[in-house]
């Protein structure tokens, strides 16, 4: 594989991606904050698969911190993030120092969406999430983006304001990526002390009672929520931001489980949040 | 000239857009409500000669008005806006009948602009504006997009949003057209009885008043602001909404008259809203 190009800046991310377009190339674009580990390596693989080229970008996106947030020691890695983009076979990276011009004030809020689940912990999280992405796609102007489903409402929102905005961009959602015991990969798993790291296994667990649940057909929704959380507090380390069953599209709570629903938890360890779903379609 | 085609789908199009741009073809874009007058033949026009196709859009887009606002009465005369494109030239009209999808729930805000003289009397208005242009943008794809600056306002929330959110298309502001009295085009002058169009002359007289006082070294924006309301207020019948000299690209009062300046104005007279501006720049 050969090394992909780094791009710093709007101007040659745009001249890269119009030369693309005008050779009638199709691209594929795999939107990151870096500190990339397998589960981007299988997003960036499907693009590969997908298109005829991949683009990576990687902008740690100060709008979507919130205060006390964790903007500053968030993991950067760019050597690394280099190599294994060239492995995945990416041709561009784009890594812009800064996207935000001097008294920049447009965003874009995607309504009712932003205010459940982690939007309520993290207020303005989704507006800063939508508004870069939409500043990215923009400049980008790939064909296809692909997005990780461990950030469920991140992914709901992104198809809904792509919807709404009508952008001719395509979302791919992909499957969530697991370590071999279960945990979703995530950046900030690199947060966690050994101890840690063992503790945040009750969240695989809660979800693996929740599709056994579903199976054994189960579908009262507060029954099985009470079971994960059950789980989720058998450690005192462990504290539950959010544990819910949510209609996979509304991300509304649902009582009698029906349809698409998703199962989605939010916890705290020391000082890192670890998110998590599963999904049930057609139920 | 032959007749513009007029589609009515977002597909469509997006079809007709991408086959221009695969074909190298520039296209220029005058997005519209219809009730097509002068003004904006001159906005075809422009277009007309910058780009090698026109897309003229027209839809009244209901997001932008305010309750009791004039939604439902506002004019439509689609067959005489089809003749007025045809002959200017136009390629053509993307007229839908609907832009937005049930559960549509994503807006642009564009802060902190929207908060001066019309977004007070009009709050919402902007939100619904720099929506509705993003989509346009995004189904039509242009490379220039041409917006009259009567709706100074509009304008520079426009130029904004494109620079904020690092959207592709060039913005084109272009002069105000007025009629041989000094009245400024609109598609709202059709509302004007025979004496209310009468009355409205104080607009451009005040207008007038500002120019002037500038041209004569006054640089007092509240003895102008104070001339040119007096003006406005000399028939009972109009009403001022407001009457402002801004900063042409924060559009936050001046009191000292330096740099960019804009004089904007906006005036009731009976059940119709009209506004208009005067505008200088390096002073």
């Amino acid at each position: 594989m050969s090394e992909p190009v780094v791009v710093e800046t709007v101007e040659a991310m745009r001249a890269w991606s119009r030369m693309a377009m005008k050779a009638g190339r199709s691209v594929g674009f795999v939107p990151t904050m870096g500190a990339l580990h397998a589960g981007h390596t299988s997003l960036m693989e499907r693009a590969r698969k997908e298109n005829d080229a991949v683009v990576v970008s990687i902008y740690v996106n100060p709008t979507q911190f919130g205060i006390g947030e964790d903007f500053a020691k968030y993991p950067r890695s760019l050597d690394a993030d280099r190599k294994l983009c060239g492995e995945a076979g990416v041709e561009c990276i784009f890594a812009p120092k800064n996207l935000y011009e001097t008294g920049a004030c447009s965003f874009i809020e995607v309504g009712g969406l932003q205010e459940h689940l982690c939007g309520i912990s993290r207020p303005g999280h989704f507006r800063g999430v939508a508004t870069v992405v939409a500043k990215l796609f923009n400049i980008v102007e790939a064909d296809r983006a692909y997005f990780g489903m461990k950030d469920a409402q991140q992914l709901v929102i992104i198809q809904t304001m792509v919807r709404d905005l009508n952008m001719s961009v395509t979302i791919v959602p992909c499957e969530i990526v697991r370590e071999p015991d279960g945990l979703a990969m995530s950046s900030r798993n690199r947060y966690l002390s050994v101890t840690e790291r063992k503790l945040a296994l009750v969240v695989p667990r809660a979800l693996d009672c929740f599709r056994a649940a579903i199976k054994n057909g189960e579908r009262d929704a507060m029954k099985i929520v009470g079971e994960m959380a059950n789980i989720l507090a058998e450690r005192d380390e462990v504290e539950i931001d959010y544990c819910a069953i949510v209609d996979a599209h509304t991300l509304e709570d649902v009582t009698k489980i029906k349809g698409d629903v998703l199962a989605a938890v939010a916890v705290k360890i020391g000082k890192t949040r670890l998110i998590d779903n599963a999904r049930f379609e057609g139920l």
